[in-house]
């Protein structure tokens, strides 16, 4: 369960983009000028007030994006995954979010303007394109209904079945469970919760039989149990195309 | 202080498309198909889990976006208002969240695929489409940021402060307050709280000497220092273009 072996050679295999580009539509893909780069962990990809001129094909490791407030605390709003945009607001002005490495990370990334580009090139890519901010936007909905409206139990079981499936789909999973390099900090400031808080709810979903968080993993003991104690529904995860 | 008197007669004056479009994007923009339509309070204009095939440019009154949960219960995303745009998911699938008339509502709607086709057909409108898009997801991002990891009574001044701000920019609002007929409860669910906390904290904000909240408006005692207390900074509002 390495992401090394699902790894995808060019910007057009990521997943986001796995819906059917006739080859015209690759060409204006590859017109774009994805590059591939490569980030230490803990890196400060894209920062928050910064202009944000690029956007973002994730293609291995774990990334986060968040807002930093004032008082030094920071909110994560959502973990990118291989083979998925990010695109906070590329079309003008400052980025009101950061983009950071949890993990070593590679991304491909072109400049913000591609997308306007690939808008008026192709209708297709077009779709695609704003599919995929769409279903990001989805995500962001589901994290803050999660933190007004869901205990902290089922929270902490949502977002962790919604990473797990975004992963699925990304082939970077398997059915019983998935890499997680994601600590109880990582989970607190996604969560609302303290770390503490965040041990205990990992605690009680094993002890309730659910999953197993450790060594870095996530290990389902009863997925369909889980999905139907959450309220898990991934419709809001399906790919555009 | 009255919507009526501020009203727009036609979409493209809406704030939105206040961005110096010239008149052939004004010309793309009519093609679009826009329809002005009038709900009563409390009408369900898009329910959550329909196919989502219209898009929305508010024009009077009040309306909201919400999350409803298999519980009864519901999370309240964002209040879009006058001269804003509603596309949730407007490419394809079915709608995240529903999109509920707080009072009376008139909106102008189009079929979601106008605009795709208005992002093949103009540049400059394409860009402020998906500039207004980015500008909703960045403010989902500060009622996610609200919920995690601001304070109640802070999270509580940050949405009123942002509220009068977007009225402001679509001249609906006076710079000392504005008229907000929303309830507790909708504050309730907005701020993940209860109407008995919501109004723990209105009582504080007045005590303070920052806002005063009633007979359904907003006024501003201290809005400098209001906004200094909220850390509120209101960038991520710029319209595009």
């Amino acid at each position: 369960m390495t992401f090394a072996s699902h790894a995808f050679p060019t910007v057009q295999e990521a997943a986001v983009f796995r819906v059917g580009l006739d080859d015209c539509d690759k060409a204006h893909l590859s017109s774009l000028g994805f590059v591939l780069r490569r980030y230490p962990a803990h890196a400060v990809i894209a920062r928050q007030g910064d202009e944000q001129d690029r956007i973002f094909v994730m293609h291995s490791g774990w990334g986060c994006i968040c807002t930093e407030l004032s008082d030094g605390e920071r909110q994560i709003l959502d973990f990118p995954l291989k083979g998925e945009i990010v695109a906070s607001r590329p079309f003008e002005g400052e980025a009101a979010e950061s983009f950071i490495s949890q993990t070593e990370l590679t991304a491909f990334e072109a400049p913000a303007t591609a997308l306007l580009a690939a808008l008026a090139r192709s209708p297709k890519l077009a779709a695609v394109l704003l599919g995929a901010i769409a279903r990001q936007r989805a995500i962001l909905v589901q994290h803050l209904t999660n933190l007004g409206r869901r205990s902290a139990l089922i929270r902490t079981a949502h977002l962790l079945l919604e990473l797990g499936t975004r992963l699925e789909m990304a082939n970077a999973a398997k059915r019983l469970g998935f890499e997680c390099p994601l600590t109880q900090y990582d989970l607190a400031d996604t969560l609302g919760l303290t770390a503490i808080h965040v041990n205990r709810m990992l605690r009680e979903l094993r002890e309730r039989g659910y999953l197993e968080f450790r060594h870095g993993a996530v290990h389902y003991l009863n997925k369909q149990g889980l999905e139907c104690f959450a309220g898990f529904d991934p419709g809001y995860l399906r790919l555009p195309g």
